[in-house]
């Protein structure tokens, strides 16, 4: 079975600049763009043949991309992949060891399933989990 | 033009640990592992259903990857995107400022031409171009 990559975030300081490289010098499109109120961020949505590129911005300075960007700096965040059973996937990882940030799913504003992996499980990379089925 | 990610490098220390993870524990598919002699680094090769995620470890202490393992951890290293003009996408980002660590293409071990361009440019994102035709 191969994984689709759902998307790719990248943190940066502020969006109009980052598009200024990601938009306008490198010429990917910009999708929309959508402010994420719950995770206090703002997010250009750049898609890819499969997958998209997300660039996020704290919108204030406590939240934890926020906390992320000063401590880290702008640079490549997590990474999300899908899988078709969510809680399949938890228990198989849960079974290797891996520690998991939430142990239940989450459901985002799209109604999606998620979860993220814990980066010092997966080598210093934050993964997130989609639950979303099989495009092909 | 949307574009395809060609691959997502991610440096770790050693592919047999970093394989329990992405291999074992999530189910990525293990494509092909590779000795890179020119780089010094070891690769594996995780197809994804759109491009693939690549792990690379360094196979000795005084390579480019190596220093950066040091530096910075394990972790996503660089993004690489396809592009169907090499060279029109360099001028392009020229024009528009952006700094290219290799000003003229190089060609890798399969025949492929890539540059890549620098992350103060890319905010902190290491982006890496290869020169392939449109798949679709």
């Amino acid at each position: 079975m191969t994984f689709r990559l759902n998307h790719l975030a990248i943190v940066v300081e502020d969006i109009p600049q980052a598009l200024a490289f990601w938009r306008d010098a490198l010429g990917l499109p910009l999708g929309k763009m959508e402010r994420n109120a719950d995770e206090e961020v703002e997010i250009a949505f750049l898609p890819l043949e499969s997958g998209e590129i997300e660039l996020i911005a704290p919108t204030n300075s406590t939240s934890g991309v926020a906390k992320y960007l000063a401590k880290r700096g702008a640079g490549m965040h997590h990474v999300c992949l899908e899988v078709p059973d969510l809680e399949a996937a938890m228990q198989r990882l849960r079974g290797h060891g891996v520690e998991l940030i939430n142990d239940v799913p989450k459901i985002n504003a799209e109604g999606v399933r998620y979860c993220f992996v814990h980066p010092k499980s997966a080598f210093g990379v934050l993964v997130e989990l989609y639950e979303l089925p099989r495009s092909s």
